[in-house]
């Protein structure tokens, strides 16, 4: 799966450190260079104006739902979908060498990670909790002052990005925080230097974008196809279309135990919506969730 | 659809001045009386303890998707959706009596709110963004301050409520930001305390939640009684269920001209799912957004 010679460059949304650089890294290996951007319009800009190769964007959290805005970003752009990876979300309490949990006085996050994490706070009253605006950042900053009465909530990868330690362990109230992620590049390019599902996989996932006639009966006439050909739905949302209110985009990913079975239903599928996509077919990821 | 003397207490998730307070005032009026909770879970607990006679609580929003939380709770607690309200989210910049753009320095606010006001900041590199928890907390602690470079992003209802001043207005960047609330009630509750829809109503809405074997073909069985009764599908969104992973949840929301065409649906949909919960019956929100 290595390139020749040549480092993959992968853009992320988030700083040094970030959950998806993790599951970027996790996915490809060691080997690529990973390319931060603070937005995700800027992380998909990066790959279509070259400045990366490809992109792996989060698409899914078990607590948050979709992430709407890449699924938005996904169908502006061209790019598909070759690989998927699942992280589990775990939060660490991280400060500076030499920090002690008991001697802290404050924990800097996003409020999201901070809200993740409220049996902590309950259980230790005495601790500020300061909002902000990255987890990673949050990290990079606390070690970057070198205050050892300041700690953050990040993931394993900020601590040993910027050097800090672990005053507790895996704080986030639920266990179930899995966050799913795409790995997306050009259609142009060469899948043999990504990931991509071979003959002998056990299933086949596939991520499809279709607009439907606002009526009743649209969505049942889309679906027949797949169920016709034995394929599973895994997924399915809907979502107004910005200016157009008698039509409705929908999301779907489905499964199959033969590519030919998932093209058969896109073909039948094809004559009874108003536009189509696919937006990858890929392995389906070994994770604890499907 | 005043009550007979009693002001109703309502709950929302956020601090007085936040978005879910401004959408309760907006669909029932001023003369209620609104309960502030910090998550959503202490929201739903209000009304099941009784400290609250309902709940408003936002179910999506047109730029960030579902609010899965509130799903998930609604689920567990058995409430009812007695009515829905679509509000278009504004973010306004507000100061202490006194301030002047020109002179601030700071800007706070939930990172959300501040990365939904990209181009606000980018006009004004000077000013350096502060995280907070919320958006009309952010509001409440500048005013309490005093301090004239500090100014807060939130919605005009928190101007209003902590006296405030608007320095800037409507700096989002996206003017298609709406997110829509609901109305919950407990199961038992007279309706007619409550707007609901009258027979003299031009469409009905319904929220359902089923569960449906992971197999080909099971949402397809699901969805046809509805087609066949001519019962619009507004919104689905699948979910997997917690620890049951060959089992999925769908939520839907249905239209239809007639609630007999809804009730007709929903019984011949009952023999083919696995369980199927009415959320609740409601008129459908007049809005830019359906």
């Amino acid at each position: 799966m290595e390139g020749e010679g040549v480092r993959r460059r992968v853009a992320f949304q988030g700083e040094p450190g970030a959950f998806s650089e993790a599951a970027a890294l996790e996915l490809l290996g060691e080997g690529i260079e990973t390319v931060p951007q603070t937005t995700f319009d800027a992380a998909f800009r990066a790959v279509s104006e070259g400045a990366a190769d490809a992109l792996l964007a989060p698409v899914e959290n078990s607590l948050a739902g979709s992430v709407v805005r890449v699924y938005d970003l996904l169908l502006e752009s061209g790019l598909r979908i070759v690989a998927e990876k699942i992280l589990r979300i775990e939060h660490q309490l991280i400060g500076c060498p030499g920090a002690k949990l008991a001697e802290l006085l404050s924990v800097a996050s996003h409020p999201v990670a901070l809200a993740q994490c409220e049996r902590f706070f309950r259980a230790h009253p005495e601790l500020k909790r300061v909002p902000a605006e990255d987890t990673a950042g949050s990290v990079r900053e606390v070690l970057a002052r070198g205050k050892r009465s300041a700690a953050a909530i990040a993931g394993r990868r900020a601590a040993k990005r910027y050097g800090g330690i672990i005053l507790a362990e895996n704080i986030h109230d639920n266990a179930e925080n899995f966050t799913r992620f795409v790995l997306l590049v050009p259609q142009a390019e060469d899948s043999g230097r990504w990931p991509v599902p071979s003959t002998n996989l056990a299933s086949f996932k596939m991520s499809l974008a279709l607009r439907l006639a606002h009526k009743p009966g649209s969505l049942l006439a889309a679906l027949e196809p797949f169920a016709r050909h034995g394929v599973n739905l895994l997924k399915i949302e809907s979502r107004p279309i910005q200016g157009r209110p008698w039509e409705y985009q929908f999301f779907l990913d489905v499964e199959g135990p033969e590519t030919q079975n998932l093209q058969a239903a896109i073909e039948a599928a094809r004559g009874v919506t108003s536009e189509l996509r696919v937006l990858g077919i890929y392995a389906a990821a070994q994770g604890a969730r499907r």
